[in-house]
């Protein structure tokens, strides 16, 4: 059920990427930013739309919203994945941009496909314009200094730290990495609608973390091929992470009470968060 | 006159940016990103300013705007100095970030800003939901594929090029490098007052060609000490200019036409365009 719905997800937000960088003007960068939209999981998009559908949304609506988060991951995956930051050659199986292009590319490809996020936000088809610049408003506030860019500074500081990080520290790093933008695609079907976020929020914060902990553990226990990224490789540079910390089991054990937490913060919304519920236990239980 | 009312802007932008940046939560990337947005000529804040006026649209209205086309023009700023790009190690007469802090730095610090300016246009003293999401909009088309990133990419690439590029190409890429922005700035006063855009769209196209010649005319004839960075780069390169197509008398007499479209475009504002037709004279005769 899950599995189905995503994939539907998938095919559907996929085809919305690849219509909004056909609009782009010919150029150079669009090759560059088609490749990096291309692939992933979308539970980003999936979180959106479910989140819209809590307030009766139709996907159709909402579809904007689900590709501008895509394409702000996408963003901050291929700046990531740069020499100077994570130093990744895979991604999702493939060459990365800049080993398949050059650094200067996925520079601007990157800055370009931030910049389409902000302008997906802006499509009259999401709603109202109070609605609309207040996504734009939760999407800066999910992605800059305040969010992403933040915990990824912060992620790149702990590499070349002195001591490992504490537990605590680790949290408000991945709060940053991770979970800012997972807290923006549960919440983006409440900003949509104007409503109350509180319970997508307590959803939010336990899923995102769940999220970066079941990261930590596939990185210890995840299959290569099926990652589609270099395995061992946090454990091997010596960084602290969950697991590390909390040792394999008792990084799962709290991934599940996590999810726990999450699932009852949905109850007020009945059946219709089934599909929520069964993406919070899905981000424990994946290999990829 | 005009080299007051510039200086005034400076300052009141400046203060408006210094409290952005304060108002991020504490960490890695407040400090480069702080770094980056003193000093500079502060022209495209200027342009946002007197386009408000136009339209009776106070300072302090406008502002947001001002600020953020000042943080979108840093963040390109700050990637386009890196060494994968145009490797400047100087900029405004100050160590680029990339040497104070280091790459990575630099593409996170950069991502930030570009978030920034689109969060500092969602600010309500703007005016209502559907100015400022025009407002996004228009930022975001002058930002990414369409625009600076755009053009951007186009110099790199034509910097590799085996063949120099002709007239006609130089012109499209420097629409996007450095036309688009402040075709954005100039035209933010009209999207703020919801007011046609066509004359400060003749003015912008004129006044932002003008200041791309401006640039290639300084950097044969300009003084480094004065300019803040390195002169001779671009003919030293080989790289097709304005001055290497036209010659340095050509290119002259072509920005001083320029500027003269550009006045006239804006008779029926009358006296109130006074500051806009001096910032177009300025752009030619500019020393930095």
């Amino acid at each position: 059920m899950f599995k189905a719905r995503l994939s539907e997800v998938q095919t559907a937000v996929q085809t919305a990427l690849d219509e909004a960088v056909a609009r782009q003007p010919e150029g150079p960068l669009r090759a560059p930013m088609h490749y990096a939209l291309q692939g992933g999981k979308r539970l980003r998009a999936f979180l959106v739309l479910e989140s819209a559908a809590l307030f009766d949304l139709p996907q159709s609506q909402a579809m904007p919203a689900a590709a501008a988060v895509e394409a702000l991951h996408a963003f901050s995956l291929v700046h990531d994945d740069m020499p100077c930051m994570d130093d990744d050659d895979l991604r999702r199986g493939q060459p990365t941009v800049h080993v398949k292009w050059d650094d200067a590319t996925a520079v601007l490809a990157g800055d370009a496909l931030q910049t389409l996020a902000f302008e997906l936000c802006c499509d009259p088809v999401l709603g109202a314009p109070d609605r609309r610049i207040a996504l734009v408003e939760a999407l800066a506030k999910s992605s800059g200094a305040a969010g992403m860019c933040h915990g990824q500074a912060l992620d790149i500081a702990a590499e070349t730290a002195k001591t490992p990080l504490t537990l605590d520290q680790i949290i408000s790093l991945q709060a940053g990495k991770t979970g800012a933008l997972i807290s923006f695609s549960v919440r983006a079907g409440a900003i949509l609608a104007g409503a109350d976020q509180t319970a997508l929020r307590i959803y939010s914060d336990a899923v995102g973390l769940a999220f970066q902990i079941a990261d930590d553990i596939l990185d210890v226990t995840g299959d290569e091929a099926a990652t589609g990224k270099r395995v061992g490789k946090d454990a091997g540079a010596g960084k602290a992470t969950f697991v590390s910390l909390l040792g394999l089991q008792g990084a799962q054990t709290r991934a599940a009470e996590l999810i726990e937490t999450a699932s009852d913060a949905l109850s007020d919304y009945g059946d219709r968060a089934e599909n929520l519920r069964d993406a919070a236990r899905f981000v424990i239980s994946r290999k990829t």
